[in-house]
């Protein structure tokens, strides 16, 4: 994209009401504008951030065997009545009457319509195991929405849903899905950290959430620095073997790992001290296992292998990707802005011309641009060199492709790395090779 | 996809509900399900088209210079007050309030957001023009929702929205629209003829609705037969050459071309007998320009090159994607299932497995779907082959690549074209580079 033609307004004010770091940023360098309160245009810059994590976020999920569909937005009150959480919703549900008066509402999350779904489809166990999950908006009319997209109202979540004719079968999917999420973030660059969480009344351990770490997360966090040095996606695991999903399970869940509200202060005292980490995490994705609960509760059985009604086992595995932009953000920024994890990068690179109208430096521009327009922004701005390093800096492209007179007359690219500030003296074949290498 | 394991349900029964031909294929072919009046899950395969017809719909309007953004699905009625639409809008504006009681409405269409937008961030006739779009689910309260996806209550659509700093650039850019729409179309695989609209005050010949011809159409067509002639893709026009445009505009308007309301007798007798073609149509997109009406009416402005306030002059331009999955399937069908256009096909081909057990069979199609498994739907299931043919035939995937144990043995596939029916014997290689040809 030609910064010249494209739609990527920067805002030199902090806005007042932005209070964390990843607000402020995703406002300045244009990758969000609001349009009510906690509901949010997502700019050209910012989509782009939204679908790369998006992809990642379906990769993995395809790579377990989980199979992608789209549930609407609005939903029936009457599916909700059915498992009764219609009236236990409280008001953070957006609750819609349509022309002809019925109770409609806009889904929070779809527990209930896959349930139905699947009811409506799946008679035999035989069919089972499946896996089915969206990434679709929902809606949550947070009482008081702040920190930008963080917690907004309109948001943008995959949501998997499983069902397997027993609780083994229904464990390994769980273990699977660990799998996917410890992959899902590490791919994405940031550090997420799997914590076992309340399961109220389901019982058992098999409930996690995932939390980046950075200093502005809303809880403290206390985890064995074992789970920082895993190569997830190096380990060999066997999906489809339920004893190496063990394996892989246990591996995980053998380093302690807690949020303040879970915190065992006599098991952390086990924790050698020098693996002790302690900090403050943002909560990304959760997995759940909560058994029958709403096949039970909604009267939706297939056939057993006994001929009799079998009762599909069921989870939930939620990641919030409009939430994830931000909190990346969170986790990788400077004062100077943004520094993006390549894999979400909204372009590759950013090519600074430092003097539009210099044809040796137009042309060594363009011979960069053409190698790949579609992933990198050109900055051909009649501006002064100053605003243009500031903006890049801020937009926290991971590279920036520096072109000056100078350079250009020898043919020569100026390369500095966002994140490290290293800079490279090269020729555009091996900057090209640099920015593009896998 | 091995279809023992997808999420593939299809339907022996025909729905009563379904009137109409796309409607009752995709409920039996299991591309949707209805999840309340007028609103549809969409079930893996479904998925898998509107993705597709999604992805070229933004190729195509990328290749304009159009740029994609995400504007929310919930508005602020505030915004709607501004242009004077909030108690003109009919009782198809889902309208909602929220826990606050703040009026709120599930956006039917995005102009008065769009253009806010613009307000806020475009300063300068220096940063016109600019097209901007998004892609994103809509809902209109139908009072007789009905025809399954083609009216639905929550609908998925592209709308584009054009900012020009004067008339005759807003005209050039109707006319890139055009050449998007042609080609979009094209590449769909559908005949889509443009037609003259009425553009009620606004005046002038710049509103053009695309119609599909297919038996089922809402509207009755005549067109001149020179428009089903042209390659659009072939065409060559300099998009950035207002002359080149008007050409290629002419070129197009020239042929005579309306929907029944529109129709012109005396016009239409001046076309060439053996060039008439009548028939029905279904709207699938609409190009529209309305000049200032937004801008002056919600007064927002950019400072002209004088100096003083300039009103850029709009365009609306919008295809609608989930009702072309319906259009595509009423234009493409025998009594047998759909017949997908390669460019939207689901799966690239099915590989029918007529003896799983066999080992030479099933050697031959883990060979064939080892190739390119992301792109072709195995059926590997223990049913008899009848009900292969038919799941294949109905699916309509645009190739079957047929594997029995007697061509196993010598390494032979039968490959049948769904929409021809040509049966043809090859060997692995062979297939499978017809069924990948470009």
């Amino acid at each position: 994209m030609r910064m010249s033609r494209g739609f990527l307004p920067t805002l030199k004010e902090v806005p007042a009401e932005a209070q964390i770091a990843s607000h402020r940023l995703m406002l300045r360098a244009g990758l969000i504008r609001q349009t009510a309160a906690g509901i949010y245009a997502w700019l050209p810059m910012g989509l782009r951030v939204l679908r790369h994590i998006e992809q990642v976020v379906r990769e993995e999920q395809n790579a377990i065997g989980a199979q992608e569909l789209l549930m609407p937005t609005i939903q029936s009150s009457e599916l909700w009545r059915r498992s009764g959480r219609y009236d236990a919703y409280g008001p953070e549900m957006l609750r819609i009457r349509d022309r002809q008066d019925r109770e409609m509402l806009y889904g929070p999350t779809n527990e209930e319509m896959i349930t139905d779904l699947v009811g409506q489809t799946i008679k035999s166990y035989r069919e089972l195991p499946k896996t089915l999950y969206h990434v679709q908006w929902k809606f949550r009319d947070e009482l008081r929405p702040r920190f930008g997209v963080m917690r907004g109202r309109e948001f943008f979540m995959k949501d998997a849903y499983s069902f397997d004719a027993s609780y083994e079968d229904a464990v390994a999917t769980y273990r699977r899905m660990m799998l996917a999420y410890l992959r899902t973030f590490q791919r994405l660059g940031v550090q997420a950290v799997p914590m076992v969480a309340d399961t109220g009344p389901i019982g058992g351990n098999l409930s996690h959430e995932f939390l980046i770490l950075a200093p502005t997360g809303e809880s403290g966090v206390f985890y064995d620095a074992a789970l920082e040095e895993q190569d997830w996606l190096a380990e060999k695991v066997d999906i489809d073997d339920h004893a190496s999903l063990e394996t892989f399970f246990n591996q995980v869940t053998q380093s302690y790992a807690a949020t303040d509200e879970m915190h065992d202060q006599a098991e952390w005292d086990k924790v050698p001290e020098n693996r002790r980490r302690e900090g403050r995490g943002i909560e990304v994705g959760h997995i759940f296992y909560f058994g029958t609960k709403y096949t039970e509760g909604m009267d939706i059985s297939v056939s057993g292998a006994d001929g009799a009604p079998l009762y599909p086992e069921m989870g939930s595995y939620g990641i919030g990707v409009s939430r994830l932009v931000a909190a990346i953000i969170e986790a990788s920024h400077d004062d100077a802005g943004i520094i993006w994890p390549a894999s979400v990068a909204p372009y590759k690179a950013v090519i600074l011309n430092l003097k539009p109208g210099d044809k040796q430096s137009d042309a060594l521009c363009e011979k960069l641009y053409g190698h790949a327009p579609d992933a990198l922004l050109y900055d051909d701005r009649n501006d002064r060199p100053g605003v243009k390093f500031n903006d890049a800096d801020l937009m926290g492209h991971p590279w920036q492709m520096i072109v000056g007179p100078r350079g250009a007359k020898e043919g020569k690219v100026e390369l500095k790395h966002r994140a490290t500030g290293e800079r490279f003296d090269l020729s555009v074949d091996e900057a090209l090779a640099k920015v593009f290498a896998p």
